[in-house]
């Protein structure tokens, strides 16, 4: 399968979910998992469904989505490579909160849920890892209810962005590329402003050589100067 | 002491913590917890502190709010009987994310981090329900967070009290009484709106004799009218 070699064998050995595991477990787990190819826009579940699978991504990036109650789609979260999704359901409800789509030609490892519980009880390493990468993203979504009650627009999406860079920063010519395709909606919504307002201020930022925007793709070029926007209080 | 006799010996027994133990460990938990004594006003623990303890609430009730950037206490969440509080920083970065106040008289039980994490390792359960109720709180979030983003602040306001009253609610004459002592602020932090708004709404609300508001208590009087505005898509 030609997906399979552009799988970086190295990301499967440092997933989160398994760090601090014995070799031979992790490889236990990683041969009890099914790896599947997700081409660009493949639909990985859905919102209300069944959790049948639980999910990590290997290679590429997977939108995580809501639809509210007004038929619009919001941006909950962006998946790369290392990173489980759709592993929450099988805890509590059984049901997938969302919808998950590949962005890109993704691959991704995932479990049948008895299979990981099972693992989960015998090896209390991976149900610790899994309660940090659930409290790591609690703290994350408080953050930005926090930052939605007290701080501008700007602020916000400064931190959006220092957020993303993380979580997906890669080093290039310019600076530090944010390796996930974004949409200026999808800015919009996780730093919980308009269009209108990150589509102005990134073109500010643009303009004045902050980040560069190509494709799609966003390049911070002054990660110091988006600190001291996020850093600033109120003007 | 006395108020050690005011906490419920079965609310000790079935923290969702302790949820599926062998009732012999659990009591080995119990027991190497520390149970202390909250006066109402009680600081538990404050914002940027070393987590040094891991704590969960027996009796009582206990607000966690953080400081914004500028200077305003938001409210990140209510605290009742029976829940964990405290617990994801040894899991993540080792430092409080907020602040912790006893609101009432309260009893807490609380573990030494690093005793807590070696019963995880052994006892695989504990680890499980701690990834399943920090599980539970992030879609919580995540829901708060979407509604910021699709729906009117009524809708967001009648969440909020339905969220609540799952969480603390209690049956009486009336209806069903919110435990919780809560400021109109409170509510209107919870639900990512206006003081103003919040006012306003459940003025309006108690006009209409869907609620009752007294010393800082709510008691729902029409959960199913509650339930309908909570439902009700865009006017």
């Amino acid at each position: 399968m030609a997906a399979r070699t552009s799988v970086d064998p190295r990301t499967i050995r440092t997933l989160a979910l398994l760090a601090g595991l014995p070799s031979a477990t992790r490889e236990e787990v990683i041969a009890s998992g099914r790896l599947r190819e997700l081409p660009h826009d493949t639909r990985i579940f859905g919102q209300g469904e069944r959790a049948g699978r639980a999910h990590a991504l290997l290679a590429g990036c997977v939108r995580i989505s809501q639809v509210g109650s007004d038929g619009e789609e919001i941006l909950v979260r962006l998946i790369g490579a290392g990173e489980i999704f759709g592993c929450v359901p099988f805890l509590t409800d059984g049901l997938y909160p969302a919808d998950a789509t590949a962005m890109v030609d993704s691959v991704e490892i995932s479990w049948d849920p008895a299979d990981l519980l099972a693992l989960m009880r015998r090896q209390s390493q991976v149900a610790i890892n899994m309660a940090g990468i659930i409290g790591k993203r609690l703290g994350e979504a408080q953050e930005r209810l926090r930052e939605l009650a007290t701080q501008s627009a700007e602020r916000r999406i400064a931190r959006t962005l220092l957020r993303l860079l993380e979580q997906a920063g890669c080093r290039d010519d310019e600076g530090v590329r944010i390796a996930f395709p974004l949409r200026r909606k999808d800015i919009a919504d996780i730093a919980g402003t308009t269009l209108h307002t990150a589509s102005r201020t990134l073109a500010e930022w643009d303009r004045r050589r902050l980040l560069v925007s190509r494709n799609q793709h966003l390049t911070i070029v002054s990660e110091a100067e988006l600190r001291r926007i996020a850093e600033r209080t109120a003007d």
